[in-house]
Order: C-alpha cells, then sequence, then structure tokens
C-alpha cells in the first residue's frame, strides 16, 4: 500500500469511481506540474445525495449537511486528480481550492461549509494538504446541486 | 492558412476583433506558457446581443439562447488569446474554462448552456481542445450579460 | 525604503496586517513562481466594514462604497502575497485577479465596483500591475462581505 492508501485507511476514506462529467469537458487536466479539476458535484455513485439551497429554515439544506456534501465533491476532486495522474501519492501541494455554495441569499455560513472539503484534505495529506481557498455563495449550481468543488493540485 | 485558421474556415467560424475591457484590466495575459484571458461576455460589435438572466419563463433567456452567448464569449476568449500571443495555431491545449451563468434561482442547467462554449473549442482544437470546466449560476453578471466565460490556455 | 514601500509611502497606502483565515486554509500558496491568495474580504482590523449586498436602493450598499471595499480586499490580498515571499518587491507582474461582488439581481455594475482593486494595483505596480480580471456577481458572500476579491500574481 501507498503512504496516502494508509493513511485514507486509516481515516475510513473509499475514494470514490470518477464521475463521468455532465457535458463536453474531461475530469481533470494536466499542464507541466499541476492538475487541474473540473467542477465537482457530491455525486455519490452517480446521483445527487440532496439538492437545493443551503440556508437556515424550511426547504433548505442546512450547513451541517452541506459540509458533508463538499467533502464528498473533494473526494470525487481527488478521483479526477487520479485519474490523469494515476496515484494521489504522486501530489505534492493541494495548492487551491475554489468552493461555491448555492446559497439562499440569507445564508453567509460559506466557510464552514467548504471546510468540508478544507479538513478531509488536510486529514488526507497533513502539511501538503494546505491550500489557498475562495468560497462564494452561488445563486444556483448544475443539477441543483448544492455545492461545487474545484482544486488545483501540484504533483511529481 | 495556418492549420487553425483552415479549420475557423470550415466551421464558418469567423475569429471576432478583441473586445475591449469595461474596466481597468487587460483581455489576457501571458505567464510562462499560460495565457490567462479576463472573464469574456458574449459581445458582438460592442453590444450585447441580450440582456438579463437565463432560465424558463416570461422575460428569461433560453437555455438554447444563452449557449449560443456561451459560444460568443469563447470566440472573444479566442480573439483575446490572439491579441497576447499573435497566432491561435501556437495554442498547445485548452486547459481550463469556468463559465458563469447568470441564472433564476430555479434554472439548473448550467453545463447545457456552457457547452456553448465547450463545443466550440472542441470543434477548432481536437484533441487539444479538451478542458477541465467549472459552470456555475451566478445571481447577476456586469452590464446584465446572460453568461461570461474565461479560459486558461497553453501554448509554445 | 524598497521601490514599492516608496510607491506606497508616496499613495499613502499601508499594506495591512495580514487577515487570518476565517476557515482550515492559509492565505496564500507559493507554487512555482506563482502565489495563488485565499480570496480576501475587505476586513479592518479584523472585522468587516460593512456587511450586505451592493446595489441602488434602501438597505443596499452603494457601487462607490463597494468599490472602496474592493481596494481594502485588494490590499488584503497583498498582505497575504507578502506573507508567503517576504517582499512585494519581488512582484514580477499582477497576473488575475477575480472579483465576486455580493449582488442584488438588479445591479449590473460590478465592473466598476473591482476597479476599486485594479486601480489601486495599478496605481502600486504601474505597467507590471495590468492584469487579466473576471468580476461576477453572486447572491451572498462569507460573512455577509459586500465583496471578495482573490489575485494570483508571479514573482522572482
Amino acid at each position: 500500500m501507498s503512504l496516502i492508501d494508509v493513511r485514507l485507511s486509516e481515516l475510513g476514506i473509499v475514494i470514490p469511481e470518477l464521475v463521468a462529467p455532465v457535458a463536453a469537458y474531461v475530469p481533470a487536466i494536466v499542464h507541466g506540474d499541476l492538475v487541474f479539476t473540473a467542477g465537482q458535484l457530491p455525486m455519490v455513485s452517480g446521483a445527487l445525495p440532496a439538492t437545493g439551497k443551503v440556508g437556515d429554515g424550511h426547504g433548505l439544506i442546512p450547513a451541517a449537511d452541506a459540509k458533508e456534501y463538499a467533502r464528498l465533491s473533494a473526494l470525487n476532486a481527488l478521483a479526477a486528480v487520479k485519474s490523469v495522474i494515476g496515484s494521489l501519492d504522486r501530489i505534492t501541494s493541494i495548492v487551491k481550492v475554489t468552493g461555491f455554495v448555492a446559497s439562499h441569499p440569507d445564508f453567509t455560513g460559506q466557510p464552514g461549509v467548504i471546510n468540508g472539503a478544507s479538513e478531509v484534505l488536510a486529514a488526507i495529506f497533513g502539511d501538503i494538504g494546505a491550500h489557498a481557498r475562495s468560497a462564494v455563495g452561488v445563486a444556483v449550481l448544475p443539477l441543483d446541486a448544492p455545492v461545487e468543488v474545484e482544486i488545483i493540485v501540484a504533483f511529481k
């Protein structure tokens, strides 16, 4: 087992199967020593576990649930990275995470939601998992997904 | 004629004149072997062909129209790239496309809209046109544009 | 004094103290000769000078005020850059600025708002301050901030 595989096993994390793009693009692309992923939705076995806007109140997705969906999106992003570089052990740095949260206009907890992505990356990669990040609240996301996460990683 | 010029001619595509930035920035910048474009609106001869939010219903821009505006935005992005590297034949890879769709909160078809950009890039560049991509639905865009597209390309 | 320090002094600009990330990430990261910053809010001494959506009308933040907040966000981004490369004199190019404006759906003046960031970068860095840029209007931002700005810079 590779070092990252051992770590994933300790954490009880299984990197999911690659999610096929929902449109005319590829899941990730290599340029030089960087991998740029496509925006990843929290797909589980090909379906969204929830749809709608994040916020407080009837009919909205609670922030705690959305944080878990951000975590799933980040794992799907790692699956996309793995699909182009073969092994996550080749990652030398998580450079950038951008997280979009489909938000009710009154919901301002986007940082806590996207922590679902940031924290799982830190847990898996330790020091090299530290990344720059933007989190924003958008009107709506593809397929009515609650979150979308894209990442840029460096590898060797 | 260059290879890309031949392909554009076959496709009946004319790369538009460079669109002047609407504010205090430049259309594109070179760093190393990458070009980063500014976000491009679907300007045609200096004006937006339509304004408003994309969605289903009275007063909204239909998705099919918005897809065409995404295509126009991508062509404007290529004009921006051309302005800094001289020829589109120098492009070795379309690395990343980010597409913002000014969306009614009920409209979730952003991927189909941004396919207007992805498909024209695939048509022009073939295998090297495959790119990572994010599509998100935002509240509103500059000048009330329905879509905005930015790209990162590699060149030699 | 360094050249940039002289320029900042002439402009009466003080680069603020580094703003601690509001969540599980780092303010900026170096990869190769690039620095990617996290999305920066217009924090002043640890607090937002205003919260809400930008637009025209009662209860909204006027565009002129938001432009100043974009300027503050850009200065916070420079503080983040400085924290990882030591001196702003090492910057060789402002490559990319992405500006998110928390917008009332009727407000379409995002370019003018994000000019607050672009113009201060141009004032400080002159020719090497010219950058590609995207400005979008989002539903809501972290902590109900009116603007968020992230930048990519090259350095030597």
